[in-house]
């Protein structure tokens, strides 16, 4: 029942874009990243007049059983209190979402937590945390269809057409580093980071555990498989969300490291999903660098944030509607009887 | 009259900022730039809960003798042009500032055309344009003058604290190459980029006549001489501005290329006028990453503009908001009883 996804490209609205955008009273290019990204929500949205509708972030929440070889700066109850957080509104995604209009839905997808039953709290928890990857997989190939289904489930209820994805999952990284290696040959070496902020002794040990949940499971290849050996609940219910998203021609906010993971996992089942994404900042989680790399893209921001929980695709947000707003609102050269280039 | 301008180093505040952000529920430093911005608007404000007021961008338009030279890709029109253009709401800082809720204010320093009276258009005409750098001084030392003190007059009149600055003038990345090579000793070559679109012919032209004008006026070195030489009354006028609202202690939003040259001069004459600005973005204008490494200052966003107008301090303004917003809003890890750092 799921449609692939299609790729953007239509040569004739692409000219017509160019048109539009090159005929706006300022010199040939000059608005740089903004032109390209009016330019991709134009041909998104299939139209030279796109517009942006009520934007929404979600924050995909989970635990992961990695955490027992020790391998974060914080305890696994930062989770829950980080979701409990969200709930009242005191995090950094609370306050930059809210500066920029954006609604925030929060997704408990496998918070090692009993949250009882919370208004504001989507539950989609597939099981209390993942297991430790650095003994079995971290979840069942069914626990995995699971978390896409509730993905894809999250987007249907949802009205606007922008969504940005982010995450809270103490441990997180270690996954999105473990799926980055396995989907993209990067020595595992260069896909790990400080994190939420390990010593460089703990990065070395993260780097080690990874390798060897790597080699314990060197048999698992296939993205879907991938992702259930090393991903978290939080990483595979927004792989859903994100092909779902992405079916329904959205744009994709995509935030940081382990969203970014997530989105690789995204593009092994559907490429064209790339064609539907803003790579809203770079992190400065360092493998996120490499990562994007591999993923051929270029980020929005570069503001040194690694935070998560989708503060990236808040940010980012500004510059989408600046782009959509040029594109809308401009005078052209003849409309505001502005000469054209000359000479030289 | 003229006060000195005051560093905004102030240790005991500094603490008392660094502590409250550090408290924030986040990893430490996980928000990057913004944790930086949002230290410095304290400091400029001399407070722990920095509020931004009225914003307004200044959009300051001039003409320049050089142009005879064939230094522009762009006729001398085209200023005037899109002065109109601006007050009839077509242009991209229009877009841009009704974004984000900045009041735009355009200031007529010097353009060569009678635009009659006005009544969105702020007449602070020193003369209809300067005279060519290539021949003879820019402008007498009474016209900068008067350009300066035109500036220091607006900034007056303004209620807000946030001030963003923007240019409009054919042939004023001319201007501003010579103004840089003057005051920082880069080669000229480096100093030099295609403007609003040089073909590559057209950019050794620009630099020949500009070093040429700079072999004819080689007496001139303190800062209000090479500013009278070199400058434009819209880039005089602007560093008069910049003075008045670094002594009012307003946050100053420099754009690209043209603005930060403005502020290379300002920065000759107060030094701790630094510690105000922000800088917006890096321009693609070849010399801005030279300009910005001579000031030791680094941009917020690289989006690869190069439109001038403002632009580029209108789009960093949601940046200060969410620097100024977290700061305040975000729960503290004591507030909202989420665990701090462990170990590793």
């Amino acid at each position: 029942m799921n449609m692939p996804i299609i790729a953007t490209a239509n040569p004739v609205l692409e000219a017509e874009l160019t048109a539009a955008i090159n005929n706006k009273t300022k010199p040939l290019g000059s608005l740089g990243r903004l032109e390209h990204l009016a330019a991709q929500i134009g041909l998104i949205q299939r139209t030279t007049q796109p517009a942006l509708r009520a934007p929404a972030i979600m924050v995909f929440a989970g635990d992961h059983g990695v955490v027992a070889e020790g391998i974060s700066a914080f305890p696994q109850d930062v989770t829950w209190q980080m979701v409990e957080n969200f709930l009242a509104d005191g995090a950094a995604i609370n306050v930059f979402a809210r500066q920029n209009c954006i609604t925030l839905h929060v997704v408990d997808a496998g918070v090692n937590h009993d949250f009882g039953n919370r208004e504001k709290l989507l539950n989609r928890k597939v099981a209390a945390g993942t297991r430790n990857f650095a003994k079995e997989p971290a979840m069942t190939a069914e626990q995995c269809q699971a978390a896409l289904q509730n993905g894809r489930e999250l987007v249907a209820g949802l009205s606007g057409n922008v969504l940005g994805f982010g995450e809270m999952g103490i441990g997180n990284t270690t996954a999105a580093a473990a799926l980055m290696h396995k989907l993209t040959g990067v020595p595992v070496a260069d896909c790990v980071g400080a994190g939420t902020g390990l010593s460089s002794d703990g990065i070395r040990h993260k780097q080690v555990v990874i390798e060897e949940a790597i080699a314990l499971h060197d048999d698992v290849h296939e993205a879907a498989a991938v992702l259930a050996t090393f991903g978290g609940f939080e990483i595979a219910t927004m792989v859903g969300a994100m092909l779902a998203a992405a079916e329904r021609r959205m744009v994709l906010l995509i935030d940081g490291f382990i969203v970014s993971s997530a989105l690789l996992v995204a593009s092994r089942m559907q490429p064209a999903i790339i064609d539907y994404c803003v790579f809203s900042h770079l992190s400065d989680e360092s493998g996120h660098a490499r990562m994007l790399q591999a993923l051929q893209v270029k980020p929005v921001l570069q503001l040194d944030l690694r935070l998560g929980e989708g503060t990236g695709a808040a940010l980012v947000y500004p510059m989408l509607q600046a782009a959509v707003n040029f594109l809308n609102q401009m005078a052209t050269f003849a409309s505001a009887q502005v000469s054209e280039k000359s000479s030289a």
